[in-house]
């Protein structure tokens, strides 16, 4: 029997190191993908298409939401953000687990439709640190760190929504504390049942 | 603010490691206490009264019961076995998360006073590991071993009732399965939000 996996949501402000977690998280754990979201926004240096995103123009996206084709989708800084609807599906049935790296809209909206997902909220350890980090990257000038300081901390105010906090203060603590909960969750008992059918059938024979 | 911590029961056919696991999940987890029971069983060998159990005669535990003053108690092979109310609920109010190693019909009474808690079940690998491991101990005859592997199959068939299952099979790795549930079960959200109250007010201010 093919066991279903399990598909989960991250979500966080801007700076608050959700991607490079997530990407440490890939290389810790097997049977765990990321979904590549389709966008409408410009790539940014060092982006490759079909890596980073699927990057799209606006009539193709749009031609995509009528054909249903997005299991979720948002327009965030004027730019529209989807997920795949068949490739999460096919990749759930293969068994393998699939975070999804999405605002809180999304997330909401994959809550409503796959109510047994998963939704990880990550935050930075202190408001000071997050400036710090957005500030850092050093492409953009102060009115558009501004507004996207206000920007995260609307999107923070969505982590009350969220199953799982973790707070990236020192990396590798963050980073352990999500392969915690990947791991337990596979131990939850519907889903070893699954895995260890035929042990369970030997040992209470 | 304290934070109350979350109590875990851990249940496991005879034979399973569930003690040895336990005690080393101990060792590794701050803030982390298992409950000493009550019971009436004879002193075995090496065991000492107040560190493996608190050892009482029938009289005694029977009036513990007329007081109340069992949160769980069950009947084992002729024996009887019961878990403290105030120790658990002090112990919890201080915001450590507790232990009670207790059978099913412990844990399901857990389960109706306790909504919240977490339960654990720990399987052998296979029947013939259980088998090796319940004749290992040396100290009983075949008759006694052949009753307490049906006694453990009983235990065994509740493993639906569970929210966890570990599969003791390498020790380290099940130890570690034992730590990714109380990490991940840390990281909710409703518990890291007073853990990090502070935190989240300053995000947001």
């Amino acid at each position: 029997m093919s066991i279903r996996g399990t598909l989960y949501t991250v979500s966080a402000p801007s700076g608050a190191g959700k991607t490079s977690l997530v990407n440490a998280l890939l290389q810790q754990c097997a049977d765990l993908t990321v979904s590549i979201s389709h966008t409408t926004r410009p790539m940014r240096p060092g982006e490759v298409n079909g890596i980073n995103y699927h990057f799209v123009d606006e009539s193709e996206f749009t031609a995509m939401l009528e054909q249903k084709a997005f299991l979720e989708h948002a327009r965030v800084f004027n730019n529209y953000y989807g997920t795949s609807r068949d490739w999460v599906e096919q990749t759930l049935a293969s068994g393998q687990d699939v975070i999804l790296e999405i605002d809180w809209q999304g997330a909401k909206q994959i809550r409503g439709l796959v109510p047994e997902c998963v939704s990880i909220f990550i935050l930075p350890p202190s408001l000071e640190i997050l400036e710090q980090r957005l500030t850092g990257r050093g492409q953009d000038d102060p009115s558009v760190i501004q507004h996207r300081l206000a920007e995260a901390q609307l999107e923070m105010s969505h982590y009350v929504e969220a199953d799982y906090l973790v707070i990236n203060d020192e990396f590798d603590i963050a980073l352990s504390e999500l392969q915690a909960i990947v791991t337990s969750n596979r131990l939850r008992q519907e889903n070893q049942r699954q895995r260890n059918a035929n042990l369970l059938r030997d040992l209470l024979s």
